[in-house]
C-alpha cells in the first residue's frame, strides 16, 4: 500500500466519488487551504450531489453535542446508512484541551469505514466557514454519504454560516441553558427544527423542558412545530427518538415539496454569504496594499475624514461602485 | 413653540451641536433611514467628536440590562455628566411586549434634559447596525454628551457590530447565565472589560461569581483584568461600584495610551464592517435586478453550476474583480 502523495484533478474526483478515505481527507484539506484544486474537484462533482441528507447540530458549549453526534452516528449506522461529519471547533484561546477531550467521543467511529469525520478550526478560511462547510458537505455528498452531520457550537447567530445549508437543524440544550432559552424567546436565536434537551438526569431537566415548551408555544401555529426530545447522550438514551424526529422532519419536508424549496433558498443564501465574505477579504487586502486607502483610514482616525465618506471612497476605489447612503 | 418640520444641513448641524433634543431625534431617525442628510450632518460634525466616552452594555436577554442602564444613568447624572443612550432592541417575533416592558425602566430619565435616549430595532439598516450605531454615537458625541451608553442584547458574536466602537464594554450576566459562561470559557464570546452579575440576591449568585472568576483566571495575566461586580439593578445596589470599575478601566486606558490606540483600531474595524455590509447589500441588489445573475443562481439550485463558480461570476460581474480561490 504505497502512499499516493499527488492527486490530479481527475484522480481526486474519481477517488472522492469512490468514497476513498484518503481522497476525502485530502480534498477537505484542500478546501480548508483554499486550494484551486479543491475548487475544481467540487465543481466537477457538484452535478452528482444532492443525495446526502444534511443534519445541523448546534447548541451552546458544554451541552454534549459531540457525544450526541456520536450516539446519532451509531443509530444511523445501525440503519445501514453511511455517515459524514463536519465538526467545527470554536477557536478557544483558553480551554482547547477540554474541548478536544469532548470531541474524543467521536473517536469511537474512527475505525468504521462508512463513517468519515472531519474536525476543523474556525480560523483562516478564505470564503469564511460558510464556504468551507458547504464545500466539505458537497465532497462528502459526492462520496455517497447518506447522512452528513454539520456540528458546531452556537449561542446565537454566529453559527448561521455553518448551519444555513442544513436540511434539518437540531438544537441541543441542557439544564442551565437559560441564556439560550431567553435568546430563543427574544427571537434573536432562530427556532430550530428539533430540540434535544441533553443531560436529562439533571434535576432541572423537567424545568428546562417546560421552559422550552413555553417558548415554542409562542411560535406560529401553522407548519412544522419543533418537537422536544429528552436525551442522555452518554448512555445513548433518547437518541433513537431524537433521530426519529429528524426523520419525521425530513418526511414532512418531503411531503409538501418543502425540501426542494429549502435547499434552493439555502443554496442562494450560501452564494450570497460566500460572495460577501470574499468581497470583505478583498476590501481588507486592497486597503492593506494601498497607501492611499491607508491614508483614508488614518484621516478617519485623526477625525479629519468621517467614516462613511471613507467607506464610500474605499468602495469606489476597490470595486468602482457607488455605495450611496441611499 | 412652533414645530420645525424641515431641517437644512446647516440648521440641523447647528442644532445637533447645541444639543437640541428634537434635532438629535431627527438626526438619528435620518441615520436609521439611511437619509443622505444624516450622512452630511455626521460628516460636518465629525471633526468635533471624540469627546464622549462610549460604554457598551451587553448580555443575554433577561439579565436586566435596561434596568442596569437606568441605574448607571442615575449615577452618571449625579456626577453632573450628560448622557446619551443608544439601545438596540432585538427583533422579536414573539415577545416584543415583554422586552418593551423591560425597556420602560429607561423612562425614568425621559424628563431629564441632559439625558437623551434612543431605542432602535435591528432591521432595515442600510450599512447594518454597526453603521447606525456609529453614526448615532457620533451625533450624541457632537451634541456634547459626556457618556454614551450603547446597550444591546448579546449571546456571542452577533452584538459585535454594535459594541465594537465602545471604549469600555460591560457584560451583564445573572445566575442562570450558564451558556454565556461556557461561551466565554470556550473563547467564542469575547472577554469584556467589566462584568456585572446582576440579580445578586438570587441564591445562585455566589456560584455564578465563582464560575466567572474561574473563567477569568484562565485568561492572560498581563494587562487589564476584568473586574466582577455584583449588582441588584432594581434597587441600584452595586451600580455605584460598577460605574467606578468603568472609570478605572478608562483611567487605565488613558494612563498607557491605550485609549487612543483602541479608538484607532475600533474606527478602522468599523470602516471595514460598514464597507463589507454595503458591499453585501450591493451584491444582493445587483443579483435581484439582473436576469443573467438570477440565472446563475437558478443553475446552482438545479446543480448545473457549482456555488463557487457562481460566486466568482457574480463578483466579476458586480465588482469587476477576480475573487480567486487563492
Amino acid at each position: 500500500m504505497s502512499e499516493r502523495r499527488t492527486w490530479t484533478r481527475e484522480s481526486l474526483v474519481e477517488a472522492v466519488q469512490a468514497g476513498d478515505r484518503r481522497a476525502l481527507a485530502r480534498a477537505i484539506t484542500l478546501v480548508e487551504n483554499g486550494d484551486p484544486l479543491a475548487y475544481e474537484v467540487v465543481s466537477d462533482v457538484y452535478p452528482s450531489t444532492g443525495h446526502a441528507y444534511a443534519v445541523g447540530l448546534t447548541g451552546p458549549p458544554g451541552v454534549g453535542k459531540s457525544t450526541l453526534a456520536s450516539s446519532l452516528i451509531r443509530i444511523v449506522r445501525a440503519r445501514d446508512k453511511t455517515v459524514g461529519v463536519v465538526s467545527v471547533d470554536p477557536s478557544s484561546p483558553f480551554t482547547q484541551g477540554a474541548l478536544l477531550g469532548d470531541r474524543i467521543r467521536l473517536v469511537d467511529h474512527f475505525l468504521d469505514p462508512d463513517v468519515f469525520i472531519r474536525s476543523m478550526g474556525t480560523r483562516g478560511h478564505m470564503g469564511g466557514l460558510a464556504e468551507t462547510t458547504l464545500q466539505s458537505l458537497l465532497i462528502l455528498d459526492a462520496a455517497g454519504k447518506d447522512v452528513v452531520f454539520l456540528e458546531t457550537v452556537g449561542t446565537g447567530q454566529s453559527e448561521v454560516g455553518v448551519l444555513s445549508i442544513a436540511d434539518t437543524v437540531v438544537l441541543a440544550l441542557m439544564p442551565g441553558s437559560g441564556d439560550s432559552i431567553q435568546a430563543l424567546k427574544a427571537g434573536i436565536m432562530e427556532i430550530p427544527d428539533v430540540i434535544a434537551i441533553n443531560k436529562m438526569d439533571h434535576p432541572m431537566a423537567k424545568t428546562m423542558l417546560n421552559e422550552v415548551r413555553q417558548v415554542l408555544a409562542l411560535g406560529p401555529r401553522e407548519g412544522w412545530r419543533p418537537p422536544i426530545v429528552l436525551t442522555e447522550a452518554m448512555r445513548g438514551e433518547g437518541v433513537e427518538q431524537l433521530w426519529e424526529k429528524v426523520e419525521e422532519h425530513r418526511a414532512w419536508l418531503d411531503s409538501n415539496g418543502e425540501l426542494e424549496l429549502r435547499r434552493q433558498r439555502n443554496l442562494a443564501a450560501e452564494v450570497f454569504q460566500v460572495a460577501s465574505t470574499r468581497a470583505r477579504r478583498h476590501i481588507e487586502a486592497a486597503v492593506r496594499g494601498d497607501g492611499e486607502l491607508q491614508r483614508l483610514l488614518a484621516d478617519v482616525q485623526a477625525r479629519r475624514l468621517d467614516p462613511l465618506t471613507a467607506v464610500r471612497e474605499i468602495l469606489q476605489k476597490v470595486f468602482h461602485v457607488d455605495a450611496e447612503a441611499r
